[in-house]
């Protein structure tokens, strides 16, 4: 339905800003420079696991949002939120909500502007974010020639997810770290503000590995090709994978909400590149994502989010259900 | 709840913009101007009246947010919102929606920058507005010596609101203009940029003229005085205000989402007031608002959205339940 939903407004609403509507972020401009905003909501009922604690929730609706900004290159310089608050909310858990927005804004160094609060059904948290930037980085920016490069290492949120959702018992050296990632991921933002001055292209990964790559191929114009060996999965995601019977490389792929930056850069420039990354594949002239697994190049699928079903009923997101 | 949860976000929220929080919208400083955010979420089962569109509602939730932009002395320059919506929404409802919102953009020239869509047990609508301005207008800049003034008329909301409420059967030409207050209100937008060469403070009315009045008296450590005879309100409230055996002074002073500005301008200035209004009274030194009827001072009580209680039980905003 979501899709049938955006199409709807679209057809709508006619005057976009200084960027096509489709990006991490809308932009505008300011002079020299690009003011940045992006909005993104969270529901408990649907978005929130139940071991998920109130400051972790507060913490995420900022990272969520501070990372869109980061991936277009842009420092945050203000969130403001709207609550959602049913009235049999316990007080000490919205206190927790509290205490992790604000933890949050002071890890990412970002002021409140403004919240507002209604009452609701649900515990709802619509967060946003606003940054600057004298160059952003698009989508749409990627360039043959290019390396294809991330940030950090995917797969763990999805493995956590598993692990909690089949109630996996797993070491606590293996459920530590991939924990940390389901439950208290962090957003790229100084990595973010050091791209923009040498990557061509970025999008933090929201709905996945895959889903990500397919849309920065698509709005860039390009062929992407990504060699499996080289995607930084760590050891702990291979040990759930095995533990369940499922492919790493498919749990790195579809794993959302890792907040890790994807990013384009010449590969003239890679010497140069002033943030901690992994290449995984680069950019030609064409279009498509592929992937090579042990020598053999095949299309990539479009994983993640909104396709994962291996064994588990429905989609990523009502897995919380 | 409200005040409570918001202490409650205070206390955990250290970091603020470069203008405290409590105006009609946040700030921060680029360059030599400022960008002013806000947002105000619209659910559905609170905060609409059964006999409101679907596209009186979009165009609300832009209406509602841009008029706190106009209250800063600024231009929208963009607009962004959240969905929530219920599985079992109607397809058409939400083109309706979509439509007023489109509307909206159109009518007040704002493009849309981002947008986001969620499952949610209710409809909800977070709606966000980005402004710019070299001059802010704020809620603290009222000086003795001003004049405070009001755009528009006063009123005519909440006769429409007890009207329907009531089921009151009054003539067309009474109903219309009310339930146009009501249900198609309108932001001062080229009020607001106007105002913001000129004016010292500004607030819209969101919850009442008398509340606004007191915040602005307090916010700007002033004295307010009116005169009762001033005030702009249209016979079609005093006919509803007869009818219902209330007063319509105090109609007129808790009236909520009248979407007016109140502004306070140095009395040389008055003649170059670029936009049209009613001087209502005047800033002195001092604290308090206070109002004069027939001839007597008397303190002005704080009625509002939230105190509104005339045989209606509960709050303006429960009135809606």
């Amino acid at each position: 339905m979501e899709r049938e939903i955006i199409e709807l407004f679209k057809r709508h609403l006619k005057l976009q800003g200084d960027l096509p509507l489709g990006d991490d972020a809308g932009a505008i401009r300011l002079g020299d420079e690009w003011v940045v905003a992006t909005n993104d909501m969270l529901v408990r009922k649907t978005d929130v696991p139940d071991i998920m604690t109130p400051e972790q929730v507060g913490f995420k609706v900022v990272t969520m949002n501070v990372s869109d900004i980061a991936a277009m290159g842009a420092r945050p310089v203000g969130f403001l939120f709207s609550l959602g608050v049913p009235q049999d909310i316990e007080m000490e858990y919205l206190e927790g909500v509290a205490e992790g927005i604000g933890k949050a804004l002071e890890f990412y160094e970002v002021p409140v502007l403004s919240a507002d609060t209604n009452e609701a059904d649900d515990l709802i948290i619509d967060g946003i974010a606003l940054g600057r930037t004298k160059r952003l980085l698009t989508r749409s920016g990627a360039k043959p020639g290019d390396l294809v490069c991330v940030t950090g290492d995917i797969g763990r949120a999805l493995a956590g997810l598993l692990v909690w959702r089949r109630g996996l018992d797993v070491p606590e050296k293996i459920r530590e770290p991939i924990y940390e990632k389901l439950l208290e991921p962090r957003a790229r933002v100084q990595e973010g503000i050091e791209l923009s001055g040498v990557a061509n292209a970025a999008i933090d990964i929201s709905d996945g590995l895959s889903k990500e790559l397919h849309l920065l191929a698509e709005m860039s114009g390009v062929r992407i090709e990504v060699e499996a060996q080289k995607l930084p999965i760590r050891d702990e995601v291979g040990a759930v994978a095995e533990a369940l019977g499922l492919d790493p490389i498919e749990m790195a792929l579809a794993s959302g909400e890792e907040f890790e930056l994807i990013f384009t850069i010449p590969a003239s420039l890679l010497d140069e590149c002033p943030v901690r990354c992994t290449v995984i594949g680069r950019v030609l002239e064409g279009a498509g994502v592929y992937i090579t697994i042990d020598g053999k190049r095949q299309e990539m699928p479009v994983l993640g989010w909104e396709h994962l079903n291996w064994g588990v009923k429905g989609t990523y997101r009502t897995m919380f259900r």
